[in-house]
């Protein structure tokens, strides 16, 4: 019993589980729509499905209802259905209402009414609307005075229509009407009717030729005909009655029309563009006044969404679908576009003149070529759905022809400074799309605004300013060639000074490159965003921007040729360190020498470490600069990209930072971010230098003065000497530095307190850096000490053929050097004598001495450290130019500031490990101290 | 003569410079529109201007041309223009078509036609259309069998409307046919009828009380009454001949309805979803079916426009103009929306559930709160400018209600494979926008589609994972407590120890958070992302990522802990360098100590030079790193942004790396953000481990063993003491290493050539590098000695009042402990031994040591040179997860990458600093090396 209840209450939970399941899925319906439905059928708009007519009923012409078939009259109804009864044989017909039944005067249609003669209505009813046992057929009366024809239902007289009766005072249809004496053609024309001729011209994309008489020949024939009309507003080529076409008769008005006379009103990037068109349609009514941005211009609609409604140049690729063609624009509409130039209670308007980049003329596309030859028009389409239909009106068209481009450009009168423009230009370029699958097809569309104006003026000042700058630079670079002449003591004007010559005109005319792209770039940021008044415009993507990008291009080669040459020169440099140290004492170690192991004692050698040590501390300072570099591309980019200052580049002229994240952004300009980077990194670039120099060098760490110092404290001196040399003084004021950590604190601790001697090479100075012009004696006397160390970097195999031993030739080499230097610096050489002096002012401003050094050599006195040279540290400012062409140039070419900054800071790592890596090797070949210790 | 002829030529220049001047300025025109236009003038569509109607004419009601006052017919029309002649007093009225005059029976018009009284016609042709002579009123029969009226026109009778007839049997208006017994009402109604009820409703938001008797209420009667009529396509909420309203006849189905059985179809995010509705007037006429993505619903054309018909989710806000809503939505349009689920033949559709906010049931807001009390609905409404309407139809509304937000939401079903999603849900909320300028006016308006999942197993995963980790942490860092314990020697349990503890369990905690949120993000990126079929949707913005971000938030912080923590501990390393250099010989060097000027001769001090430049490369590698952070915050940006990776953390299931400009962007997923800046940074970072590792230190560089070297070849020991120590055995091999370069390079070469012996501690090992436990014997003479060093980091005043000169101590100090160190690696000291042994196996994976360091320090071979522990070198792990975090932090507060970096870089820069700079001062105090020397 329990389990027979158990089962029935699993049962019950199964089915109540089960019609919950049924019940769930039933919330789908079977789609159907009204063409869906049978003949039988009609479309219940209540529950959006086909149900089956009652007997004797098909659905009806809008198939959302039943009518009774042929011969069947309604019986009852009751708004959703009705009943149908045969018509009896003695009222075979059925009336027009569908309720009664009647008999015909004549035949039957084959709707089963009665069907009476052309010309004739049918009666079924008198005046007081009793039904009439037998309908009568009666004719129209289309004579005066009555004038009367079947109306369209054709159960009644109407006055017929007015162009019948005017052509032949009856309704009786006249001749032809379309033959062209004009005096008939003003009689028999309404209003609409030369619309809709203008309109089918329009279709036929304005083209006309002498020959062939098509709607627009047609069109030009009444323009010429009605030249005695008179003119429409007092504009000549708008005729009485006809739409305005076109801009004159023939080609070739084009520049009178654009060029000649500004609009009146100034133009500002603050206001409005206000575009209004009148709306007609194919037959030639007119429809309303639309503010173009409503969803009249295809994508003037998203226009409008998404831009702030200013003035600004705008390119919006869009992509629509035929679809929504098809529907929207099922009957074709026609634009006659007006700038709105209205200031409160004066109205005006400016009518757009209008190029269709698709119109002929004889059979030649006159509007693509030349500005002489244009054929301006008025009056555009958007898409023709229309022409395209075959057969019937109601058939797909096979193909529609679309407005595929629209722009509307303005250009700049030019030296205005009021924003005076010329009347913008609309361009229309159509074209056909071939319907193959019109529920998944989509036609891409664009729509532009530009603003141009004759970049002539600004290319012809850029011009004068490379011309003079760069003869300015080849003289300066001619000085820089004699200076280095003098400097090497050459006298003679070989291959080797031509190439020289080039090398420095290069890295002269990078510059004066790079600031006149620099100055041109913030010109037009700093006038183009700030300008309230349009005076100044962008130039346009294309050739004018190209030239621009050009000279970018040229600073950059010449500025990479200028920091290769630089970059090579540190990675050859001459370089020796003099130890002053001498022994002590004797140390109590027995060298093995000469293999004979006799037992020794040697002076106690001088500890190399001290070397070691300030050549590690050179090999360290080899990279550094005056900015941080990484520190540069971060604070850029952070400018750039998260301050936003990249929308300064967009070719819109405001100036905000940020902008609402959906909103339409305009392309970059070139000439803009160009002038953003540069000047941002410069900015930034110089920033830092003054940080660093004033206060990081100041009161933090100045490497290179702690370079200096630490020269002085080992009791070693560096020596630079490249065709012209640097010397850095170390020779320590306590005579000995190799010691142990208690009388390095005192002597440190001495000197603190001012209570030994000063540092500087001549005896109560300061100054431990010079600059030195050698004698050529000194220089051979040099180049003879040094040869077993250059030998020693050619092909080892024929060294160490020629001399047992490079390693201690080279050892010996640099105990002779040594010795022979610190000897020079101690006036121990009579012939190789020097004289310490200043330099003149004028030599500091051209870089170049006066003074040969015939039989002295010169050290000049050097404060600012100028043997910086020959590290990176003294190049910055070629640094920076050139990081910062780099930074831009790949910009330019990938439109991305993070790719930019990144392809920096690897160049820039690249650089400083090829100056690292060799320069190290270079330190440890010229010094000969171990690469080990070079770390 | 000439005079005069050249004074007429100027003067036709001059005229011929003003016309074209004149010429030109002629092209605006005043901006006239129909409305423009007084009552005694047309509008001509051609010339667009307001132009004068003939004698007595006045403007038509169309405005586009005239017709005559009242009392005059046309006399002529030429389809321009027409010509009026006044009637004659024997036939005052103007007949209907305005062409003839006539006599009427009774008065006229104010049009001055013939009026008749209600419910007549008005006669003025016979039947063959020829004029009467006198008008004539006829009354309509609207008894049966005629049952005629008059038609709109007034000139024609015709059988009157069925539901007159139907309700009286004749052409009578019947008695009030809203009293509701339902036998009436369904005798009574039309289909459109029920429609235009159900619109009503809807323009009343659904709302009904169970006391009102509105429209809601209305319906709700006949619904209830028409039970019994059955249902329409098998769903028991859809009556027939009535629309579909609501999902029951009170609250509470909407669990039932939304989450009892998924769609038939699986989805997936490749597929597309298509919405379509039936649209209806607000007279109830069934106009069409619609695809949903046409310009019906307000921003779907910009959602076709602007993205690709896949399904994803998306958020567009939009901002559409009152002007636009009005001449767009003059007729307010109601949409049955449905889901298309139709694959090829079979057509199915899915009605979508509408949750409309603003719906009241018994004056409450039903639908805002829970989900068990939502009262479902169908049909929606974009705009409604008609209820708005005050007085008559052609009124601007004072008011419209806009659906401002409409939201499509799928929920899938739990534990889906095959992209099972629930019914989709349709929530709208309309908001009332009082028009006040309608032209300038805007409102805001916004659609979304969202994907939701059921985020509780997730969370619970997540929690089980926390949990499980979160433990083994505790235990784990009990260990690394209780190896420190042993390590320092302390037995007790102090304040001291459980911030120790705290500091290790915040470390690993953080870990555990970092890999678990990690882990989350990744799984969401590679789930959500590569699915086909959806089986995985995101968290939604809101409490859903809230608990993601906290987790992330937790981790950030607890590895800040532990890395302030780690930075802490190496600022204040100790470390000394013990010099094993003996003097050689006897320096010649006079001393002048003890101020009595007494010469004695010294051993010749041992160069301090070594130790100088050990200490300056110690300096130098403190913040080297494993990886470069810079190239790694380089790389990810170059990844995230250019290459384009962060695409992959939109909204949507696409993982396309460039997305087309202008195409719709879907907002970003914080948890994916995450998932994906964590990810890359870590792979990065790995990469860049490994190349450092396996590449990099091996063939170009390895500053960690480089020190090593140079250690041994400067014949300089590093020890580092902390709690647990490090000891890195540097005596040259070659005895003495403070001697000039060709003894350096010849040892350098004896080595190269195994010559010698090896480096290491014991004899004849390798070994250099060990990890040492000490004894605390050994320790607390290490602290006796140092304790004048430490002193002197008190206050200065003090010390300089303790002692003479704090600097002669602290060289004493030194000194002593140089002999004392010396001594005891030297095994000098019988009562601090010590022992050199090798890990354990266990003892290196627990990171603990079983052996106490009671009698003897040991030394543990330490190959790995685990000394990189008190730089950060060795601790690239914790470095890099800071990093990450710090990163991912920013980021998702700022959801900016560049940001993110530009701080993480700031960031390193910082830190590198601090470590630098007090690290620096820390070498400087611990090993007496004078600062000037740490550059």
């Amino acid at each position: 019993m329990a389990t027979g209840m158990l089962l029935v209450c699993r049962l019950a939970l199964f089915l109540t589980i089960k019609s919950n399941l049924l019940h769930s899925q039933q919330f789908t319906i079977s789609f159907q729509r009204p063409s869906d439905c049978g003949v039988e059928q009609f479309y219940d708009i209540s529950s959006q499905s086909c149900v089956k007519c009652g007997p004797n009923q098909r659905t009806s012409a809008t198939g959302l209802s039943c009518e009774c078939v042929t011969g069947f009259r309604v019986l009852a109804t009751n708004g959703a259905s009705i009943t149908c009864q045969q018509c009896p044989l003695e009222k075979p017909a059925v009336t027009e209402d569908g309720y009664g039944c009647i008999l015909c005067p004549g035949s039957l249609t084959e709707q089963g009414t009665c069907q009476c003669p052309s010309g004739s209505i049918l009666v079924e009813r008198d005046v007081q609307g009793n039904p009439l046992e037998e309908a009568r057929c009666e004719v129209c009366n289309g004579a005066e005075p009555a004038l009367s024809a079947p109306d369209s239902y054709g159960d009644r007289c109407q006055r017929c229509q007015a162009s019948l009766i005017n052509t032949s005072q009856s309704c009786m249809c006249g001749s032809n009407i379309l033959v062209s004496p004009p005096s008939i053609i003003r009689v028999y024309t309404n209003l609409t009717a030369c619309q809709a001729l203008g309109n089918m011209c329009v279709m036929n994309m304005h083209s006309f030729s002498s020959v062939a008489n098509d709607a627009c020949g047609l069109y030009n024939t009444i323009f010429r005909a009605t030249a005695a009309l008179g003119s429409t507003q007092d504009i000549s080529y708008w005729r009485a009655n006809l739409p305005w076409l076109y801009y004159g008769d023939q080609p070739g008005l084009a520049n009178r029309v654009l060029q000649t006379e500004p609009l009146p009103t100034g133009f500002s990037f603050k206001g409005h563009i206000n575009l209004v068109a009148a709306v007609y349609n194919a037959r030639g009514h007119f429809l309303q006044w639309e503010k173009v941005g409503g969803n009249n211009l295809q994508c003037f609609l998203m226009v409008t969404v998404v831009l702030p409604s200013h003035s600004a140049p705008i390119l919006l690729p869009c992509v629509l679908s035929v679809a929504d063609l098809l529907s929207v624009y099922a009957e074709p509409l026609f634009y006659d576009v007006f700038v709105d130039l209205s200031r409160g209670e004066d109205r005006r308007l400016l009518p757009l003149p209008t190029r269709n980049l698709n119109q002929e003329y004889n059979r030649k596309f006159i509007n693509r070529g030349n500005l002489n030859d244009w054929y301006l028009s008025r009056r555009v389409l958007l898409v023709d759905t229309l022409s395209g239909r075959e057969k019937s009106l109601s058939s797909l068209p096979k193909v529609i022809r679309i407005a595929s481009s629209i722009r509307i450009g303005f250009q700049l009168v030019p030296g205005t400074q009021k924003g005076q423009v010329f009347p913008p230009l609309l361009s229309v370029t159509y074209s056909d799309v071939l319907i193959t699958a019109p529920n998944t097809q989509t036609v891409s569309v664009s729509f532009a605004v530009d603003y141009e104006m004759d970049q002539t003026e600004a290319h012809m000042k850029t011009d004068i300013a490379l011309g003079v700058l760069g003869g300015v630079s080849v003289l300066y670079s001619l000085v820089k060639t004699a200076s280095w002449k003098r400097r090497i003591g050459s006298p003679l004007i070989d291959m080797e000074t031509v190439l020289k010559f080039l090398l420095f005109y290069a890295g002269d005319l990078a510059n004066v490159f790079f600031f006149i792209t620099v100055g041109t770039g913030l010109y037009w940021l700093i006038f183009y965003k700030a300008q309230h008044f349009v005076s100044v415009l962008l130039p346009l993507p294309g050739p004018q921007e190209e030239r621009f990008v050009a000279y970018v291009g040229c600073a950059f080669a010449l500025k990479t040729v200028q920091f290769l040459h630089k970059l090579i020169q540190q990675l050859s440099v001459d370089i020796f360190f003099i130890d002053w140290e001498r022994p002590r004492g004797k140390a109590n170690k027995t060298i093995q020498g000469n293999g004979n192991g006799e037992a020794k004692r040697d002076p106690s050698p001088v500890s190399i470490w001290r070397t070691y040590f300030v050549a590690n501390e050179w090999n360290e300072i080899q990279t550094i600069r005056k900015i941080s570099p990484t520190f540069q591309i971060m604070a850029v980019l952070f400018l750039l990209e998260v301050v936003g200052f990249s929308s300064l580049a967009l070719r819109d002229p405001w100036s905000d930072l940020q902008r609402p994240p959906q909103s339409y952004s305009p392309p970059y300009s070139l000439t803009l971010r160009y002038g953003l980077a540069a000047t941002l990194w410069l900015c930034i670039g110089l920033l830092q230098i003054i940080f660093f120099t004033a206060f990081h060098e100041r009161f933090v760490e100045d490497k290179i003065r702690q370079f200096v110092d630490l020269c002085s404290i080992s009791n070693v001196t560096a020596v630079h000497i490249l065709c012209f040399g640097y010397y850095i003084h170390g020779r320590s004021v306590h005579g000995h530095a190799d010691t142990n950590m208690e009388e390095m604190n005192i002597n440190l601790k001495r000197e603190a307190e001012s209570l030994c001697g000063q540092r500087g090479l001549l005896p109560n100075t300061d100054t431990q850096t010079f600059q030195i012009s050698i004698t050529s004696r000194l220089r051979q006397q040099y180049d003879r000490i040094l040869e077993p160390l250059s030998r020693r970097n050619g092909p080892s195999r024929l060294v160490d053929a020629a001399s047992g031993h490079p390693f201690d030739q080279s050892t010996k080499a640099y105990h002779t050097m040594n010795r022979f230097l610190g000897s020079v610096i101690d006036h121990a050489h009579r012939d190789m004598e020097y004289v310490v002096r200043d330099k003149l002012f004028f030599e500091r401003v051209i870089g170049m001495e006066f003074m040969e050094p015939m039989d002295k050599s010169i050290f000049y006195n050097d404060e600012s450290h100028s043997f910086s040279d020959v590290l990176f540290y003294g190049n910055e400012a070629t640094l920076l130019i050139f990081d910062t062409l780099f930074f831009c140039v790949v910009d330019l070419g990938a439109k991305s500031f993070i790719l930019a900054g990144v392809l920096t800071y690897v160049q820039q790592m690249i650089f400083r490990l090829i100056r690292n890596g060799i320069g190290r090797r270079n330190l440890a070949n010229k010094t000969l101290v171990d690469q080990r210790f070079l770390i």
